[in-house]
């Protein structure tokens, strides 16, 4: 009877030891390596994506607080404390500005491989200490250069790269070092409309001796000979801004330059035709990874006289980029060259189902049209892809609807006035890449609009 | 005897319990909560923050890698895998750029607050989604305003702001939006020479027809009334870059305006004599965390036509700041308010002591002087304070070391010609606010300099 009683001692005894085996081995796994000076960020850090904002919002680590807790901030129309009361009237929705929010989901996605630990010491310098008063990342450099290979959109072989503060700064920067470039002053800036204003707004806000907006190429075209001494300064948009569609040069001849700004040239918008060979293109985080928020961009030279005029344009602007932007469009780079074009097929089918659902409804509408773009073969994809634009370019059709935007924004709908493209005003750009939850609501609206038409198709 | 047996088993067993109890308790005091997402980041960024440098050099989470470890990146003249391998002979020693690195030993002891964890998600949009294109940080802001009144350096009330990428961006802004309320065109822009080369560099670049930079303030203390009618900028650099010295406008009268650059007054570098109370005040996160890399500096502005013409600039030229820099300048500066100015402490220790060295050395030489700078009471320590400026500007002496530059190159001391600054070319800026390493060689080459010098004062 004893014995048995000691039996049973014994085997509860090793069970304990078993457990207490189990919680040293479990913590080395599951610990190893145990955190030390890193722990409190990321304590903190999960605590605010922990706020819970209904799906329609979301709370920031740097969010205004409440009672200590970040407070959420919701999408369009949605409010309270946890971003639950949707109040959709008269709400104004603003699909004006490009703003790549379709791509947030992909990122809470991947929360564990996309997050970056900043150490308050991380690179506090500038330089690179080695006679470069910048400092641009090798290694974001390469990743840069990995993403084109992947995707096929671009040449980078035998190229300069410089970084900018989004692309905004260098389309400027770019600007400013073609005009020293040429034999003439000032330097004409053209583009064919219907193109992206900041060309035309930041070309006038210099308002430099060397360089002159000029309009649109049309008027450029004629007048222009292959001979013609005026120093022309073309920017080409590919897929073009606001409208989609793959563009070419206008303009040619020796004294004219161009600037290709591919900002929308990835798989998410268009179909990739090849990879891009030109003297000077532009690219931006903003709109292959929705990173607007970082103001990161870059630019493909392959003149290494326009590179240095470039980087002395950059250097005395800004001093170069933040160096936290820099190691966090590293890590981004990272996943997504590490899923292999993941976010190309998430990016595509988001895209391309927006497109589809606003085409279904104006398909309804004698008062509204948009752009018509036709599937094409997708080198990346290798496939033919249907459209997929980050903008609709909308025509109010009616005579009388002369101010188009007036008429979305009666239904309480914000785009950007055609006219600012050098449209007619009776275009009006909305953009398609924002939260899903602000583009249901544009559906919605243009669906009453159209519902109210009188005559409209479905009727 | 059997009785006893049992006891021991209970002792055996209850022991291994209260192990177990012990194990859970712990993980739930050390692990709660629990990290998911951010762990990965989190391991990744103490890994390399543990890789060995010998104390001279530092890896950074994006450094090029060597065999899958980020590499050492050693201090000027310090080489080998863990920059344990110092070949100070011939080696070039940079003290040309202003790169705070004297505080980065200040960030490492506080490794465990200023961390911050970026999610993948962060702050996707520049915009603040309430009608403004960019997005400056509210909690951001706050923290400068506590920021101002614990050093008591500068009136923020009634004050808008601005961010910058580095007031580099913004000493332009400034002067783009000056120019634009003058009524007579182009502007004037001043300075009082030895001044910051960017003013001059910056404004030249532009090349606009809105402003011409136009030397030193001298020229026009004469020619310019108050009665005159051209619009003149005038920039005012106090404590001043190079030489430390408190400064005041130059030029006054209805058509000067002043742009107030106070990038150095901060008890690091000057004792603080009072608010500053300008129309506008221009900082920077460099000069008082050390945090150059990161491209943030902020304007205080009083008129709102100034703010909203410079907040254009700002919108057109990159759309604004790096959210990621605005996140990390926030913690940032939570740690140096947490902190109640400890940082002030650390960083005045460091700089006098580093002026007291060279005026020691120095003080045995005919053939360089540095500037005078007398002690004075600083309204922020609540004391005298001794001279603690960023950077040393030397004179050669000697009739014929008419370029200064070059006689400190040949000792392998890379400073800062004094002609940039339009000073005459016998004045060079040594740059006292780098790494320890590079003040300890600096210190070293001026010695050998010094102990050649016939007929110096301590031969």
């Amino acid at each position: 009877m004893a014995k048995i009683h000691g039996l049973k001692w014994v085997v509860c005894l090793a069970s304990s030891i078993l457990i207490n085996i189990f919680f040293v081995l479990n913590i080395d796994l599951r610990r190893s390596p145990e955190l030390t000076w890193s722990r409190e960020a990321a304590v903190e850090a999960e605590a605010v994506a922990a706020v819970s904002c209904s799906g329609h919002g979301r709370a920031f680590l740097d969010g205004s607080t409440m009672e200590g807790i970040p407070a959420c901030e919701c999408n369009s129309c949605y409010g309270g404390p946890h971003c639950s009361e949707f109040s959709p009237d008269g709400c104004p929705l603003d699909v004006d500005l490009g703003d790549p929010l379709f791509l947030e989901p992909f990122w809470m996605q991947h929360s564990k491989s996309s997050a970056v630990v900043v150490a308050g010491w991380h690179r506090m310098s500038y330089s690179d200490g080695i006679g470069s008063s910048i400092l641009f990342s090798k290694e974001l450099t390469n990743h840069i250069f990995q993403l084109h290979a992947l995707v096929g959109n671009a040449i980078t072989k035998g190229r300069f790269i410089l970084f900018g503060v989004g692309s905004s700064q260098l389309l400027h920067a770019a600007v400013h070092a073609l005009s020293q470039q040429g034999s003439s002053h000032p330097a004409c800036v053209v583009a064919t409309a219907p193109f992206y204003p900041l060309y035309e707004f930041q070309t006038e806000l210099f308002d430099s001796e060397d360089f002159k907006f000029q309009g649109d190429t049309t008027l450029w075209k004629n007048t222009s000979s292959a001979n013609s001494s005026t120093n022309i300064i073309e920017f080409v948009t590919s897929p073009n801004n606001p409208d989609g569609r793959l563009t070419k040069p206008v303009l040619q001849g020796p004294s004219v330059k161009t600037i290709h700004d591919h900002a929308y040239y990835w798989p998410h918008f268009t179909a990739i035709q090849g990879p891009a060979d030109e003297d000077l293109m532009l690219f931006t985080l903003s709109k292959v990874t929705g990173h607007g928020g970082s103001r990161f961009g870059w630019a493909l030279i392959k003149d290494k006289d326009l590179y240095q005029r470039m980087l002395m344009y950059l250097s005395l602007n800004t001093i170069g980029v933040s160096q936290d932007t820099q190691l966090r469009a590293l890590k981004i780079l990272k996943v997504v060259l590490k899923g292999g074009g993941e976010i190309f097929e998430f990016g595509y089918n988001t895209m391309k189902a927006r497109w589809e659902r606003l085409n279904e409804i104006l398909s309804a509408s004698r008062r509204f049209s948009i752009q018509k773009l036709e599937p094409q073969y997708c080198n990346y994809f290798q496939n033919v892809t249907g459209p997929s634009p980050a903008y609709a370019w909308l025509k109010c059709e009616r005579e009388e609807d002369l101010d188009c935007h007036a008429v979305l924004k009666a239904a309480s709908i914000i785009g950007r006035k055609g006219n600012l493209f050098r449209a007619e005003s009776r275009y009006v750009r909305l953009s398609l890449i924002k939260y899903e939850d602000d583009f249901d609501l544009l559906l919605h609206r243009i669906k009453v609009l159209v519902s109210k038409e009188e005559g409209s198709k479905n009727m």
